[in-house]
Parts: C-alpha cells; sequence; structure tokens
C-alpha cells in the first residue's frame, strides 16, 4: 500500500513542474497551466501519532484547485467569478505523510466543459532531512465557476488548448462520466440515523460520532461560502473519530470515494458532520460520513443535506505496519444492506486494483 | 478531585443525549433541545505536559451555548438575533483532558426569561484509543438575544416547556439570584480605579504596548525552538498596535531593519514582546520592538533578551493613500536621545534610497 | 511606494522560478536552488481594512528560508540539520496585500560561508480575479545549520555554485558585512538595561502579567462582537502565566469563579488582560483576571473596563497529583485586603463543597 522513492522521484514532480510556476500566458493563450502550494506539516496537521490528517491533504488539494480554476476563469471579460468544487474524484493515499515534511501540492487543469473545468493534483512529501520524496496522494476534482455578483450564476469556462487529440477525448469520457454519477446521486439522499442508547462495543451505534461546527470567515471564499476542503477537512476528522473508536488503534484515512458537492454551505450555518461504519473488511474500514447544514438565523429554510462521502481507513501498529481490524456487528436489515452495499464497493476496488497492476507489469 | 470512570460513563452522556444530537423539533413546540459540540484535542490546545487548557474547555462550552441559544431564539417573527454571552456561572474542572481525547460539549436550554436564557453545559472527555469516558466540567451560561440589525436592541425569548413545575420554579430562583448580582457588579465595577499613570496622547507612553505569548507545539521547529518566523510576527502584531494606537488610523509595515535572532527559544517559554515609538517623522512612525523570553519551568535561567528590531510603519487612508502622522511628544532625555538616532537612520535610509534612484536612471 | 505592474510582472517571478520547484538535483550537485511557497491569504491574515499583516509576509519568508536551508544543509553525511535563522536583512514592504490575493513566495540560496548560508527571498501577490501581479516584497535571511542531536552545535554548509565569480565576491562582501554588525549588535545587547522593577519572587508583582490581543474576524461573531469564549479562553491564558510563574510547575484551571459579561467588545479593539495572584492557599491560587477594550481607531472613547474574574489553578506534578504551593509574599496594605477576600471565598467555597458532600452521603 505504501511506496517510499527515495531521492530521484523528484523527477516526478520535475515533469509535473515542467513549465514555470506562476506562468503568466495562460492570461493570454488559454492553455492549461500548473499551479503549486507547499508547506511544512506542523503539530496541529497530524495525529498524535504524528501522522499528517487525510484531512489536512484534502484540504491543501482543494486550495490548489480553486486557485487554479479561479486564475483560468478570470482571463475572459465578463463578471468576475470563484472557481466552487462541486466533485472530488475517488481518492487514494500512497503513504503517510509526517511532521516535519514539506507537502508539494501541484495542480494542473486537465479537461474543460462549457461550464465545468477538471483539475488533477498531486501531493508529493519530501523529508527535508534525508532528501527522501514520496507521492503521496493524486486526485481529480471538478469545478464550477460561479458568478461573484450573483452566487447562483454558472460562468462560461474558456476552453484549455489539449496537447493532443487523445487527450481531449480521454477528458471528454471522464466528463461524460462523472456528469451521469453526479446526477443520480442527487436523487439519492439519506437520512441520519440516531444511534441507539448503550451500544454494545463493535456494533454500528458504538462507534457512530458527529460534530457541529459553526462556519466562521476563515472557512470561507471571497463570496462567503464554504471552501470545499474545508468541508472533506472535517468530514475526515468524523471519519477518524469512528475509526478509532472501532479499533481503539492509531488509524489513518487510506482512501476517499467520490464526493459530490450539491449545495454550497453558507458563512453563519452550523453544519453538522456523521459517520458511521457501513463496512469492515480484514483490513479496512468503510464510514459514511454525512453533512448537513442549517442556517443559524434563517428558519424557514431549515437544515439540507450538503455532501456525503465513503472514507476508507486503516489501522496501523506504532512501525506504520497495517493491523488487522475488529470484525463489524451488525443489528438490523438496513445495516446489513449497508454492508452488501459496501462490500460489493470494497470487491470492486480490488478487482480494479488488479486488473491496473495485471495492465502495468 | 478527579473522576475516571470508564466506558460506561457513556451512559451518562446517552442520558443527557437521549434525543437526536441536533434535534429540530424545537423548531415547532418551543420545548427545550439540546446541542452537541465534539472535536479532537490538539497539541495547541494543551501545554506542554498535554493538559488541555481550561480556555479551550471554556471556549467551546461558550460556543456550544451560543449556537443553542441564538437558534432557539430565532423561531419567532421578528429580527434575526444572535444570544449574546452575559454570565457565566461558577465553573469546575474535575478531571483533566488530554491531547488526543475526544471533548463532547452538550448544551441544553434549562430556564428563559423574558429576555434571558439559561443553557447548562456539560462536557465529557472521551479517550478514543480505551474507551475511557470522564466527566470534565459542568457548567451554566446566560444569555440575552441581541438583534442583528440594533445592536442595543434586546429581544424577547420565546419560552420553554418544563417538564415539572418545580422544574419551572427552580430555574426561576437562579435566574433571580444571578439578576441581583449582575446588578451589583455593575454598580461595583464603576469603582474600578484606572491604572495610575494615564500618558498624554501623542506621547512615547501612551502608545508603548506588550503582548505576552506562551510558546505552543505550533510555534516549533522540529527541535522545539521557536520558528523565527513565528517571533517575527508577533513583534510585527505589536508594532502594529503601537503604531495605530499613536495616530488611530489603518497602518500597515512599511519595513523592517535588520533583526539579529542571538539567542533561540525554545517551547514552554513565556515571550514578552514590548513596543514603542523612536522617532516619527512626517509620514512615518520608528518603533522599536523587543523580545525577551523566559523558560516557564527554570526559574534559575531567567528571562533573557532574544530579539529587538526597528519597525517602520505608515499610516494610510481609505484609498491606501499616505497620510500624516502626528508628531511626537518627547520626554526626557533618554527619549530625546533615541529619537535623535531614529532621526539619522530615518535621513540615512532616505539618502541611500535617492542614491539608488539615481543609479538607475 | 507601491508599484502595481499588472500582466507581464508574472516575467519576473519567471526569472527567478527558471528552475523545477523542487529540484532533486542540489543533493547531488550543490548548485543553488529555489524553493516556493503559496497560499490564499484569508481574513485572519489581514487587519480589519483589509490589508495583510506584515507579518504574515514575514512568517511566509522565514518558512521558505527554512525549507531550503534544511534541505541543502542535510546533503552530505553527518548529523541530521535544521536551518536556524540568524539575521534578516532590512525588509521593505512595496505594495500592499489584501485578503483573497495569492502570495507566491520563492527563495533562493545566494552565499555560503563555512557554516552559514544566506537566502534572498521575493514575495509577489496575485489577484486571481484580475491576473494582476505586484511585487511585494525582497529579503535577505542568513541560517546556520544546528545539529538536530546537539542544539548548541552547528554544523557545516556545503558550498554552492555560483554563476560568476563576481556574484561569489559580491556574497563574501554582505557576508563579511552582516558578520561585523552582528558581532557589534552582540555586544550591545548586553547593555540593555533590565526594567527597573525587579520585584522579588513569590510576590504578587513577580508573577503578574498581561497580554494584548488584537480582535480578529475569527474572533467574532456575525454581528462583529468577541464571542464570550475567546475572551475566557484569554483570561485564562493569562491566569496561566501568572500561576507558572508563581510555581514554576505544571499547572491546570481548577475552577472559575462568575464571570459577568457587562460590555461587548467590538472587532478591531485591543484587548488588554491583566492577571494577578489574590490569594494563595496551601494548595492552590487564586488569580484576578481583568480584561480593557480600547477600540484601535476611535479616541473619544478610550479605554473601558470589558470584564474580571476569579481564576483557581492547582499546581501538579508529572503523575498529576496536587502539589503544594508556595506561599504569597504580601506587599502592602491593599494586597493584604485582597488576600483577606481571597481567603473568605475559599473558605466558602470549601465549607459549600463540604456541605454538598455531607449532603449527598
Amino acid at each position: 500500500m505504501r511506496c517510499f522513492r527515495p531521492r530521484r522521484a523528484a523527477d516526478e514532480v520535475d515533469k509535473l513542474v515542467k513549465r514555470p510556476l506562476v506562468s503568466g500566458d495562460v492570461r493570454e493563450g488559454g492553455e492549461s497551466s500548473t499551479s503549486q502550494l507547499s508547506r511544512i506539516m506542523r503539530p496541529d496537521d497530524a495525529n498524535i501519532m504524528g501522522n499528517v490528517h487525510g484531512g489536512t491533504i484534502l484540504k491543501m488539494i482543494e486550495e490548489a484547485g480553486c486557485i487554479i480554476g479561479t486564475r483560468h476563469c478570470n482571463t475572459q471579460n465578463g463578471d468576475r467569478c470563484l472557481a466552487a468544487l462541486v466533485r472530488v474524484e475517488k481518492t487514494e493515499f500512497l503513504s503517510p505523510v509526517f511532521i516535519g515534511e514539506v507537502a508539494h501540492v501541484t495542480a494542473e487543469i486537465t479537461y474543460t466543459s462549457k461550464h465545468s473545468l477538471e483539475v488533477q493534483v498531486q501531493v508529493m512529501a519530501e523529508n527535508i532531512l534525508t532528501g527522501a520524496m514520496k507521492l503521496s496522494n493524486k486526485a481529480a476534482l471538478w469545478y464550477v465557476p460561479v458568478s461573484l455578483k450573483n452566487v447562483d450564476k454558472i460562468m462560461e469556462v474558456p476552453p484549455i488548448k489539449y496537447a493532443s487529440a487523445e487527450q481531449a477525448e480521454e477528458g471528454k469520457k471522464r466528463y461524460e462520466a462523472q456528469k451521469l454519477e453526479r446526477l443520480e446521486t442527487k436523487t439519492r439522499i439519506k437520512d441520519v440515523v440516531s444511534p441507539p442508547s448503550n451500544p454494545e462495543q463493535h456494533t454500528v451505534g458504538f462507534s457512530q460520532s458527529s460534530l457541529i461546527h459553526l462556519v466562521g470567515p476563515s472557512d470561507c471564499t471571497l463570496h462567503d461560502c464554504v471552501h470545499g476542503g474545508v468541508t472533506m477537512k472535517l468530514m475526515d476528522e468524523v471519519a477518524g473519530i469512528v475509526a478509532a473508536r472501532h479499533c481503539n488503534t492509531n488509524i489513518v484515512t487510506a482512501s476517499v470515494d467520490v464526493i459530490n458537492f450539491h449545495r454550497t454551505i453558507k458563512k453563519g450555518c452550523v453544519v453538522t458532520v456523521t459517520g458511521h461504519l457501513t463496512f469492515v473488511s480484514n483490513k479496512s474500514m468503510e464510514i459514511e460520513v454525512i453533512v448537513d447544514a442549517s442556517p443559524l438565523m434563517e428558519t424557514e429554510k431549515g437544515k439540507y443535506h450538503a455532501v456525503s462521502a465513503y472514507f476508507i481507513f486503516i489501522s496501523l501498529d506504532k512501525y506504520n505496519r497495517t493491523l488487522p481490524v475488529p470484525p463489524l456487528k451488525i443489528e438490523g436489515e438496513e445495516q446489513q444492506r449497508s454492508f452488501e452495499e459496501g462490500k460489493a464497493r470494497y470487491l470492486q476496488n480490488k478487482a480494479k486494483r488488479l486488473a491496473e497492476k495485471e495492465r502495468q507489469q
């Protein structure tokens, strides 16, 4: 699951950052460009074992995507706009990042449709003491440009130039696939079930957790909507609490399934993030995280369902080796159904990974 | 004083949170409801021994109270309002909370008068690795709803339903008692003597400022020394306060003179940053900032002088144009000497800038 | 003083970042390399007028310098080390940076001596909505590599390759000049006179502390008033410093007496929090904390007394057992009166607790 590639993995960053960072040329040309964020990982970015939270990485990824997307969409005349996150594709955490390492997040626009754009992001972690570089993460995010004057108005996206016709074709396939899926999930919205009082250990109810967060100014972009990255960080935090309650060990995010952002969350909202186990394999836990938002001051509108996603966590010993996970005690038909669905996702992902490995050999 | 109750102490939380976390029903009925905040305690929430600061807990308690109070008071027609804290009853910290534990803050409205409401809050700390739960804290807070349109207007509080007449009666007693006490302190507070030294405006003493900062983990590098950048940020903050006090306008940093770091500052130190005006020209202020550090736990070593520097600030109007700065009233020989030295630095810099300009032409 | 250079100013960044960002080659070659940090400026990075604090920029500059310096010095065999900041040359802020802009900090090693290295840093601010780029800042920092095993051991710096002999010569001149100046200030610093009042240990004056806090957006509610919880957190912080100074041990908050909030504190205020010991029993300390607020921009109103409260702290050993507290040395009648009042509160609380215990049995 991990891949430590010392030294020369820096080549990989080099390849990605083949062009100067802050390329002014996108302004005129309209071709795709890259953007990079780097910073040292601090104690507050990590758990007590020193492993940087998946949520910290997700937040940096989204900031890089928002910068490059906003920059790209403001090159034409018309209203000023901000790139708003609408979807994150399945994301895998390939190797743990530690306090003191420097995380380098590189983002590139890889596809544009009329009203949306795809950003691909790569996260490298650099140990500045040993020089070791490792690939921590790859992600793909979809943004739409929202007018600063009118939050309900979606602007047009200037097209990028593709290196080849094939590249454009592949981008279009990804675009069509995610569009279809986003429509589907829009209808599928679930209610949070309240946990039973006094749950038995290793049941779903035992580890179910939720947190409330009052959206403050630092969580928001220029038009007072919560950054997608802030929401993802909260989701990872809750999923982490669920996982730790289930196995009482050091746990880390292994991957995050697709996340769709159907509605933006505004400043002054109270956000409730709830997580519960849906499936447990030998060595991994799947946690469904649901985000509800309700404006504190406007009763009429009431609570609404903002985001949901599946987080996969694994349990580690002190040498960062994977530990077995206690089985999940299922209670009732609904939990059984969720478990079966989770198992199907698990087997599908496993098959995909195997197929990819074989293809690479 | 402490009470570690493993596992089944969770019952206590359960009893309190017997109803769904963010119960929406308050919206219709008007009966009392509960609200809960949970989050993991991070290194920055605690002192260097890992004990979570009482202040961190107090802040969470108030956030929970503010959310439930604001939500309750916005169920009726009328201006939108925010619950503003007016009083916290005596609060005891029953057991220490540590980094990595999850603090659960549960708040409930327990009494409403016409213009105020009482919120009772309970804090449980959960060790998610062992499952141990302990009661850390109980508190009672009083809020009044303040109109968002007019901060001086106190709104009416919708009444809650009490479980019994006795409950209502007891609440009323608490209400009357605190009301009386608040009136008392209000009159007593007027007697508080202002600090004897009340320096004249525009003197050095008038704007002189200092701040104390307790070095936390996020301020430090891997070998537990404060990042130079953290120290410089604190210095700029104090210099900004001095400058703003002197001219009561929007001020910004124009330049910083050489800074030498002769001694490193270690984790757990208390850093005292002091700033005072040394020189004022037509359009700029020079502020000397001195940083002292003293280890909190080792008296022998005592306070030492860590860093000092001169910051130059300018004053801006709302179009970001430079404004004239009020002249500095000098008192005594030492201030006069400092002023002359500052003037020399100012003239030297001005000459340098001119020379550079000429060279470039 | 300002220099807005739209569009093509990006060339300047391009020139600086001519080589790939995370160049692995420095590891082998030893030639100079660049490092870049970027991030969006948030409300918390700026003052209430939206101008980003100079301190925020200084902190980013130093982080970039620390990364590139540490990376450079760990390319050889020998102890792992961290680059510790020893000096920052005079720094000018050429144009203001605003919330929502992206700050790009680019650092380059420009000179190496046997035991130190010079890093030159450039800060560009990018308005991602308009594409405007401006040079905000240039700085030069000096670092020495400090061994991670032994903080007092300065390591050797691998030499960089210079583009020309002239470049090396100029670097050497800068090196010699700053070395001389640092030695001078080192001797001058010894002359800095300690504050005249040098209170005796265990007196009230010895541990008395105060801090200043400039109210930022994250401290405030939706109507721009400070959250009561934020104020309480600051009060607890000061009380903790007073307690730690008195006993030089690990101290924790045991309880907080009633707090009344008579006046709200608005955004943009400077809050001064002062704490001093009023009473010390065998095993506890009572600290009175007083909060004053003064609006930075409106002189007329002046400072006012906002809140005050008594905090009780206890001292703990490493097993979290209560330790005895050194007695308080009282000076003067006023302190004696405060002490007697504190003692009365202490005895009253003790009696209450006893009564409660008996009732429960």
